[in-house]
C-alpha cells in the first residue's frame, strides 16, 4: 500500500509494523518535498510521524477524536486523512491550511494555531461524551513547550480532578518549543527522559537480560513484553508529579519506535480516567539537516532539500521589520542597562535572539506564557526597569487581562512591541493581527502607535523606550520593510500624539495609520490621475489621536478616508470618527480596513486583494464613495 | 502597644509573641467591626492575621516587598501600614480601597483585584533587584485557589527555572477559593496537609518526645527547634511536586501559630533561589460564624456581629440580576439536558450554585481558570452541547484569546453570560465591567446583546440558549433589577439583531443599550419638561445592530444620542456611529457612556454622578449638546 492510497486513517488498521514504516517514509518524503517547495512547518511534523501512525492504528477514527495542539505538527495527520492529493497546495490560497481547521476535514475535530488549547478542548469533548452516554475515545497531543502555557496547566488541574473521565493526553516531548524550552516543567521532563530506568532499558536491557543464566535465554522471545513491563514498573518514580496531579503516567516511550508506541497506546486505552503518555520524539526526525538545527527548521520558507539552504528570492529584499526592530533595540539596550527585552518563546520570530546573544542579562524568555510575560514586565517596571514585551499581535490576546489589570490600571511603563500586526499571510485566521487596535484602544492610559516604515519604526522604538510615564504599544507588520534608509544611531523620538502631513490637497483627507501610510500616498497619486487632490496624514498614533492636526483639516476639506490594517470595528478609523462627532464636525468618513470577517490563509497581497485593500482597490472605493466615478481602467 | 499606634510595620520588630497575639486580636476586632458596618471581604483577611504579623516581623518593610495576591486578604496588611485611622472608610468613595492599590500606600507594591498575578509581579521585582545589584527580599502571598490559575503556574514554571533568583512564595492554603477548590492541585495540597508527618508533629509530638527515657526530659527546652527540624526532614516526601518544579518546599506550617510562622519565615529567608512556604490557615479564623460558613462569609454586606445575619435593607429590594439569570437557566436546563452551566470558581457570585444544587450533572466548576473554561466550553459545543459560560465581564478578559481563537474563529455556539457588566461599585477599577462591548464587538461571528431589565434578561437567556449557529454574549449588571414582573416559564426568544421602539418623538433619537434603556426613557421624560420630544430605542443588540430600525429614524430625526454603561471607545455608540457613516448618514451623534478613565471604588450611583451618567446629568449633557439650554433646575 502506498500513502496515496490511504484516504481514511482506519486503513492503517491491518498494516504490519514494516508496512507502517514504509508509510512513515512516504509521509516524510511528501512532507519534506511539499515544505521545501512551498514553505511551512517542518520539524514538528517530521517528529510525530510514528506517533501519528501508532496512535491511529489503535483508534477507530470514525468514532474516536484526536485533538492536535497548535496544529503545526499535524501534517502527517493531514496526509492520512484524505488530503494527500491536495497537499501540494499547503498554506496557499484556497489550499490546505498550515494549521488544523474544522471545515477542512471531518478528522480535524478542533482547529488550532495558538498553543496549549488541546487538553481543554479534548476534556470538553470527553465530558460531553459521558453526558451523552457515548463511548468514543478522545486524545489530545500536546508538545512539551505548549505544556508550559497556563491554560494547559489549568486543564490538567481540572482533568486530574475527574477520575472517571477517560481522557488520553499524549505529551509529544521534543525538548523544544520553537526555541529550546524554558522553565521548571521542561526541566522536570528532561529529568524523566534521562531517568535511570529508561536509560537502562533503552540501551542495555536486552543484552543484559539475555545473559541471566537459565532465564534470559529461555525468555528471550518474550523480551519485548518484559521490557514493557519493566518500564511500567519504573513509572511511579519517573512520573511522580503527573501521578500526583491525578493522571496515570506511562512512559517515557521512544516516539520513533512504532512497536513500542502501539503497545503503549493500546495499554493506555484500557485505563479509565486521565492518562498521560510521555512520548520522546526528535524534532525534524529523518531529515538530518533539520535534526541538527531544530530552531532553524521549525518552519521554513522554500528551500533546497539537498543542501537545506533557503532558495534565495530573485531580487534582494529590504530588511524585515523584526530585524530592524531587534537591531535598534539592541543598540539602545547597549546604552541603557535598564532595557529588558521579554519574549514568550519567540526569540527568533521577534528577533530578540539578537538581544540574547549580545546582552543576555537584559533578555528574558519566559516560555509559552504571555500572561506571565506581561505581569512580569509590570513587576520589572515597578522597579524602574524599561521592560520591552515583544509579543505578536495575535499572541498578545492571551495577556489581555494582564494588560488591563496589571499594566494600564497601574499606569506602568511597559513597552509592548506587537510584531505581525495586520495581515499575516499563510498562517491564516488564527494568526491575523487584526484585533489589537480595537482591544487596546479602549484601555485607559494606553498609548498606541504604528510606524509608516522601518525607519520610522526605529524612531518609535526610541520613543517607546523613552516613554516612562505609562504603557505604550507599537504595532508593526510581518515581513519586509520598504528599503528606506536606516540609521545606526541618534534616532529622534516622536512627540506622543503627533502625526505628520505627507501631502497636501483640497479634495480629500486621507488619514492613514502604520502600514497603510505609504499605500495612502500611492492612492493619492492614483486619485490625482482622476483630477482629485488629496491631503495625506501619517497619523502615527491611534491613541492619543492628533486631533489638533486632523480635525481642522477634516472640517476644511470635508471628505475623510481612514486607512488601517486592522478591524474597522472599533479600530483606528472609528477613533477618528469618534473624535469628529465629539467635536461636532459632520463630514463623511469612509473607514477602510479589515472588514468584520475571518481572513483565510493566502499570500498577504492575495488577502488584501480579496479584502479590497490594494491601492487600486482603495482608490476605486474612494472614487465610488465620494466622487461617483467608475475607474475601470484603474482596477483592471 | 495598641494597633492604633502602629503606623509602620517595622514597629512589629521588637514585639514578643504575646504582644503580637494582642495585636492580632486587635486586628481581628477592627476588621470585623469595619466589615460588619460597611461590608467587604471578611474570611480571607481574618485567615491571614498571624501570617501577616509573622511575615512582617521577619522583614524590613522599608526595603523588602510583599505582594498580596487578589488583595482581598490584605486588610490586616492595611491595618499595620498606616491605614488604621482611615480604615472605617473601607470601600467607600474616596476611602480605603477594598483591594490593594499602588497609589494608596508605599507598602502596596503591586495592585490587585483579580487572582493569580502575584508570583509574576514578584518575580519581575526580584529579577529587577538582581539586575540592579540590590538586596531586598520579595515575597508573594497567594491562595491555594489562585494557584490553579494558569498564569500563577506559568510564573512557577519560570521561577523554578531560576535557581539563583531569591524569591519567597507563601502559599496561603485555606482549602478554598471563594467556593471549595476544584482540581488536582488543591487535592494534592490537601494530601500534603493531611500527610502523616504534620499530623503527628502537630498533635502528639511534644508529649511523645518528652516520654523518651533519658532524652526527652533533658532536651525539652530544645523541643521547638527539634520539632522544626523533624518537620523539615519530612519535607521531601510531602512537597515532592513543588521540589520537582525547582522550589525549596517548607511546610506545612500552622498559619495561626506565630512562633512557628516566624521560625519558618526566618529559615526561608536564609535560602537562595525560589522557596515555597506552605501555610495552612482557616478562612474566617477567630469569628466562629465565618469559620463555619466559609463561602457565605468570604465577603459580606453589612451584618450584625453577634448573629452574623445581614442587616436587612430598609425596604425590600427587587431580585438580583444574577438570581434571575440563574433561576431562568435552571428552568431551561431542566427541560434541555444539553445545557451545561460553566463557572470559573464563582458558583455563588454567578448564581450557578442553584444549577449545581438542582442539576449537578449539568454544572461544571473549573476553578479559577477562565481560559480553560472557555475552551472547554468550545469542546462541549463541538459535541452538540449548549455550554453557558457564566463569567463576570472583568474576568472574561482573562479568556480573550480563547474567545477569539477557540470559539469565534470556529463559530461555535457558546453562550457567554457576562455578569457585573458596567459599573460595579465598591470593588473599584480592577473590577469595572467597562471594556467588554469594545473587546467583543471586533470579533467576527460574535453576537452581543444586553437586556433592559430582568424580565428581558429572561427572554435573552432563552435567546442565547436557542442560538445554535454561533457564539453569543449577554451582558447584565451587578445588583438588583427593577422589580418588573417575571415569568416562571414560556419566555419568548428575541429575534437576533432586533431592537424595539419604546417612545416616539421628533426632536431627538435616543438609542440605549442594556442598563441604560430605562434611564434613557427617564431622560426623555426630563427632556419633555423642556419641550423636547425624544424617540427612545431599546437596541437590545450591539452586534448585529438593528440598522433597519435605527438608521432611518436617525436620518429623519437628525440628532442622535447613544447611551451605554461601557467604555465610549469602540463601544456601542461607536458601533452606531460606524453604521451611520458607512451608510452616508451625516447626523450629529452624542455618545454617552463611561469615558476613557479608570473608575474608582464608590457606590455605583456615586460613580455615575462623577461620570455624568445620572439621568439629570445625561439630560443636561443632551440639552447642552443639542439645544444649548441651561437647565440648572434639573441638575441641582
Amino acid at each position: 500500500m502506498h500513502l496515496s492510497d490511504i484516504t481514511h486513517p482506519n486503513q492503517l488498521h491491518g498494516l504490519s509494523i514494516r508496512q507502517l514504516e514504509q508509510i512513515a517514509r512516504q509521509i516524510r518524503d511528501k512532507h519534506l518535498q511539499t515544505v521545501a517547495a512551498s514553505g511551512g512547518h517542518l520539524g514538528p511534523g517530521l517528529g510525530v510521524v510514528e506517533l501519528t501512525l501508532g496512535l491511529y492504528q489503535t483508534l477507530d477514527l470514525d468514532r474516536d477524536k484526536v485533538i492536535w495542539d497548535v496544529g503545526h505538527q499535524a501534517y502527517p495527520h493531514k496526509l492520512i486523512t484524505g488530503r494527500y492529493d491536495k497537499f501540494s497546495t499547503l498554506r496557499q490560497k484556497d489550499g490546505i491550511a498550515g494549521y488544523l481547521k474544522r471545515g477542512e476535514s471531518n478528522f480535524d475535530h478542533f482547529g488550532a494555531g495558538h498553543a496549549s488549547t488541546s487538553i481543554s478542548a479534548a476534556l470538553g469533548m470527553a465530558l460531553a461524551r459521558d453526558m451523552k452516554g457515548e463511548k468514543f475515545k478522545v486524545a489530545a497531543v500536546i508538545g512539551d513547550g505548549a505544556l508550559t502555557g497556563g491554560m494547559a496547566l489549568e486543564a490538567i488541574n481540572h482533568a486530574g480532578h475527574l477520575p472517571n473521565t477517560k481522557l488520553l493526553v499524549i505529551l509529544n516531548d521534543n525538548e523544544m518549543s520553537i526555541s529550546p524550552n524554558v522553565g521548571a516543567i521542561p526541566r522536570y521532563l528532561n529529568k524523566m527522559r534521562l531517568s535511570p530506568p529508561m536509560q537502562f532499558l533503552s540501551d542495555n536491557f536486552e543484552e543484559q537480560f539475555k545473559q541471566i543464566p537459565f532465564v534470559g535465554e529461555s525468555l528471550s522471545p518474550e523480551l519485548g513484553r518484559i521490557k514493557e513491563g519493566m518500564k511500567r514498573l519504573a513509572v511511579p518514580k519517573v512520573g511522580a508529579v503527573v501521578e500526583e496531579l491525578g493522571f496515570t503516567y506511562m512512559g517515557p516511550v521512544d516516539g520513533h519506535n512504532l512497536e513500542e508506541l502501539i503497545t503503549t497506546f493500546g495499554q493506555a486505552h484500557e485505563i479509565d480516567g486521565p492518562v498521560l503518555v510521555h512520548v520522546v520524539t526528535t524534532k525534524g526526525k529523518g531529515y538530518e539537516i533539520a535534526e541538527k538545527d531544530k530552531v532553524g527548521y521549525h518552519a521554513q520558507s522554500p528551500f533546497n532539500l539537498t543542501t537545506g539552504k533557503a532558495i534565495p528570492s530573485s531580487k534582494p529584499k529590504p530588511p524585515k521589520y523584526s530585524k530592524v526592530f531587534a537591531h535598534t533595540l539592541v543598540k539602545l539596550a547597549e546604552q541603557n542597562p535598564k532595557i529588558i527585552g521579554i519574549t514568550a518563546a519567540m526569540a527568533t520570530g521577534t528577533g530578540l535572539d539578537k538581544l540574547q546573544a549580545k546582552l543576555p542579562q537584559q533578555y528574558i524568555d519566559v516560555g509559552i506564557a504571555e500572561q506571565h510575560a506581561v505581569t512580569l514586565a509590570a513587576g520589572l517596571a515597578c522597579e524602574g526597569m524599561r521592560p520591552v514585551a515583544a509579543i505578536y499581535s495575535t499572541f498578545l490576546q492571551r495577556a489581555y487581562d494582564q494588560i488591563i489589570h496589571d499594566v494600564c490600571i497601574q499606569n506602568l511603563p511597559v513597552f509592548f512591541c506587537l510584531d505581525r500586526a495586520g495581515i499575516v499571510g499563510a498562517d491564516g485566521p488564527t494568526h491575523q493581527g487584526m484585533y489589537d487596535i480595537s482591544y487596546l484602544r479602549c484601555i485607559p492610559n494606553m498609548v498606541l502607535m504604528a510606524p509608516k516604515d522601518e525607519a520610522e519604526m526605529q524612531r518609535m522604538v526610541v520613543t517607546g523606550v523613552n516613554h516612562t510615564t505609562g504603557p505604550i504599544a507599537m504595532r508593526f507588520p510581518r515581513g519586509n520593510g520598504y528599503g528606506v534608509p536606516l540609521m545606526e544611531e541618534g534616532w529622534e523620538t516622536i512627540e506622543i500624539g503627533k502625526g505628520e502631513i505627507l501631502r497636501n490637497g483640497d479634495d480629500l483627507l486621507i488619514v492613514a495609520y502604520g502600514t497603510m501610510v505609504h499605500p495612502g500616498v500611492q492612492v493619492a497619486e492614483i486619485l490625482r490621475e482622476h483630477g482629485i487632490e488629496a491631503t495625506v496624514i501619517n497619523a502615527r498614533f491611534a491613541k492619543p489621536l492628533d486631533t489638533e492636526l486632523i480635525l481642522p483639516l477634516a472640517e476644511k476639506i470635508g471628505r475623510v478616508v481612514t486607512l488601517e490594517e486592522g478591524s474597522v470595528i472599533g479600530g483606528f478609523g472609528s477613533g477618528l470618527a469618534e473624535a469628529l462627532l465629539d467635536n461636532d464636525i459632520l463630514v463623511p468618513v469612509k473607514r477602510i480596513g479589515i472588514p468584520d470577517v475571518l481572513v483565510d490563509h493566502a499570500q498577504p497581497n492575495e488577502s488584501k486583494a480579496t479584502l479590497g485593500l490594494t491601492t487600486p482597490a482603495i482608490a476605486e472605493r474612494i472614487l465610488q464613495a465620494f466622487f461617483r466615478q467608475q475607474v475601470s481602467a484603474v482596477v483592471s
